[in-house]
């Protein structure tokens, strides 16, 4: 009788596999409202350390965090005409509160960038204010049609940053550094993601963004998911909420102002970048556990070795944990481990142990090999290093292997089944864009090349072949 | 002409001193919905580090944190008949979402209980899964008639955690760990504030619960606020959302729950219990920034000392900012700092520095001394731990003054309108109480003497006189 397998192949049902690993490894539920999720401990441990990792970033680049109401006022969304226009199907409405009927109903925000504009205008009276530089953790809710887990949710997690300046020159390069030095860095580093930095096209831009830069990733069904975004939003929103200041020569001067997100959908993009068939693959890095050490049977020595390699492993600065639940089949422990993607297991048991040995499963590699007892710390601390740097490469090859040079649309359109496509964007333009998204496939971004930029493409700053004609359309499906 | 005071002064108008010193201090604005708040950075990142202190003492008490959704269905909350009397004038309701009436509106969480309720009923089968110990960080809210900031908010941030227990000891002895243990510990030891431990009348009591503690603090102007709560449930919950598990013996029993959580509204009572006429005055701990290194006037030897005092602080594991504003005129600095409440000021000027020395200045003593340019980190590290305990022991002596031992209700009521009363709890009742209450006076929690337990008191297990025959009431006005 062949082996079942614990969740369903890849191959198989790629969506249904992303089900599977999220009910499985006990990351999330769907919540009772339509929509909505549930995030349980496993799954939020996941979403706090990316937290703490992107929270230090934008810290180091100077921002500083805020927290802005939940409840906004209908008339603030519509004083940014793109803005409420670009919002307007998805906003959830408060109309009945404290008892009795509201007299002005309230939106439920689905950004707090209006929210920003207004206080940002209160804050700012001197070019001595700025640059402005804020950020928010918070819960935003965007109603949605067909909502997946993590992917697409009525209600999200993210951290909204929005800054304001004095020149569009700084604006310009702020939202440059928080794409490249706190967003890809976050990626690569943490995430063990390649991501591609490029310019979204006017038909992908934010709405009342005059510039949206974005970090595309391949998945493992060669779709593209949108990492996160970071926008300059010119002086649309600083004329519609009167963001001003006067400069030094003590003249009245209209601000620059930016604005960048990312959000748990990175966790979606976290299971579809690097799980495999037998489960989720955690980067090392960001594992709440990093190696668990488990009992596989228990007897004096096996115990109190474990115990011993605990404390090794903490003091070497591993985030270990102890399985000792021998009453539960060694075999559906070890399942779930490898469900839940931890880096590391080192199995102890009787038989090894007579040895002087224990077995070290690491789970990117799907390598399991005897260690001396002695020698186990400095073996994991170098599993989990190389580890890391193997799902990244992993993700790496896929992507590239999975990514064509298509000389004419209906080549990109052939290579959007399956993967990326790279078509030079005066082959496509606004039209051939409108056109291809009748069957599902959009540009992700635009790119040019550059052989001093790493990854060969740098971020372009026009869509204007006249200006830039190597632009090159990354074409895909995506989520 | 005599000195403008910065802030109204105390004395002469406390909750105009409150509201001006949130203000002043940047701590935060009333939100564009009438209710809500916008907390600035300032504030912020009070609530960050007490988020940060309390989060790790929940881990600590084995608790894992998760996140459920912002909106409930209607449904859920009529389930526990006493929860749902408890919220109903308080509730937001969504009637409308995603362009269209909803055909079941949606509750704006005002707590997660019922939601914990119906997903601990999913994931609890067996005795194995329990205790199943969780907390979550989120935003709920509940209308309020009479907002002020911090204190009563329509929404505000809070966490809350729900437990599930095999026996109602076990569920009784971790909402006491709780209490004591995580909340207790956090609040005196990162706040600074003496904190009563008690248990709620049956009139307080938390909708649904059998047993609310308290933990209860005075304020500046003698009103009592409560700093958090530690419920246990019954098996309430439990029954109304049918979590249960199969026993040892294999037989179906219910669980035990409990609930607890602390909010924003601990940052209320940080200003109004620590602060004084010259604005804020943050536990040493728990400040951002804890030193604040100012150049007096800037020359280069001026500005390379305050150079060398922020590293020399910071290798000594102080938080540390320089502040180089010498545009801005040195009064107007100095009082900023009074306000925001930084604890530490290390001011470098060229007069002293010519004699080898900088100033000293401690916001809690209000000392200001000289010191000896090498002398400086040292210095500082003391002065922090003891203005910490300085601050704890202020606190504890205004509210030993303020309390009096009162032997009937009428002398009880006289000794709420500037501070609290003990009254033996045979002298008040339930009818009692009921008639204080009409003259804003509650009862904020009941007591045991007990020389044995740190303050004197224990927390009762029992609001019966008949068993406990020296239950004593805490009276006071409060927030």
């Amino acid at each position: 009788m062949p082996k079942q397998p614990v969740v369903t192949p890849r191959a198989q049902d790629f969506p249904r596999w992303y089900q599977d690993v999220i009910a499985k490894a006990e990351l999330a539920d769907n919540g009772p409202v339509r929509g909505t999720m549930v995030i349980r401990p496993y799954g939020w441990a996941i979403w706090e350390r990316m937290q703490a990792a992107m929270d230090a970033r934008i810290k180091a680049a100077g921002a500083e965090n805020c927290y802005l109401p939940l409840f906004i006022p209908e008339s603030y969304l519509s004083r940014e005409a793109e803005h409420v226009e670009g919002f307007s199907p998805e906003l959830a409405v408060v109309t009945h509160a404290g008892g009795k009927d509201l007299e002005e109903p309230v939106v439920v925000r689905p950004t707090s960038e209006t929210v920003f504009g207004e206080f940002m205008a209160k804050w700012v009276t001197s070019h001595r204010d700025l640059p402005l530089l804020l950020n928010q953790w918070a819960n935003v809710v965007r109603w949605e049609m067909r909502p997946r887990v993590f992917l697409r949710t009525s209600e999200f997690l993210w951290q909204e940053g929005h800054t304001a300046h004095a020149t569009e020159a700084d604006a310009s390069a702020y939202a440059r550094r928080i794409l490249h030095e706190v967003y890809a860095d976050f990626m690569r580093t943490e995430l063990a993601m390649p991501v591609l930095a490029g310019r979204k096209t006017k038909r992908e831009r934010f709405a009342g963004a005059t510039n949206t830069m974005t970090l595309e990733a391949m998945m493992g069904d060669g779709k593209a998911l949108q990492m996160g975004t970071s926008h300059e939003l010119g002086q649309n929103f600083a004329r519609a909420f009167d963001i001003g200041f006067t400069d030094v020569d003590q003249q009245r001067q209209l601000a620059w102002t930016t604005s960048w997100g990312t959000s748990t959908r990175m966790v979606g993009g976290l299971i579809m970048c690097h799980g495999d068939d037998a489960g989720l693959r955690i980067p090392p890095r960001l594992a709440a556990t990093q190696a668990l050490v488990t009992i596989v049977k228990s007897a004096p020595e096996v115990d109190s070795t474990a115990a011993q390699l605990v404390s090794e492993l903490a003091a070497a600065g591993v985030r270990v944990r102890l399985d000792d639940r021998v009453d539960t089949p060694y075999g559906r422990r070890a399942v779930d481990a490898e469900l839940k993607g931890i880096p590391v297991r080192v199995e102890v048991g009787p038989r090894d142990l007579a040895d002087g040995q224990v077995t070290l499963v690491r789970r990117v590699p799907g390598s399991k090999e005897p260690v001396r007892v002695g020698e186990v710390a400095q073996q994991v601390v170098s599993a989990l290093a190389a580890d890391h740097q193997a799902l990244y490469d992993e993700a790496l090859q896929r992507r590239d292997a999975a990514t064509v040079d298509a000389g004419s649309v209906d080549e990109a359109v052939d290579a959007a089944q399956t993967g990326w496509a790279r078509l030079p964007w005066k082959l496509l333009g606004d039209e051939g864009e409108a056109r291809i998204a009748g069957q599902g496939i959009t540009v992700r971004c635009l790119v040019v090349p550059d052989a001093d930029v790493e990854g060969g493409y740098r971020v372009p700053d026009t869509d204007d072949v006249a200006v830039e004609p190597e632009l090159t359309a990354i074409v895909a499906r995506a989520y």
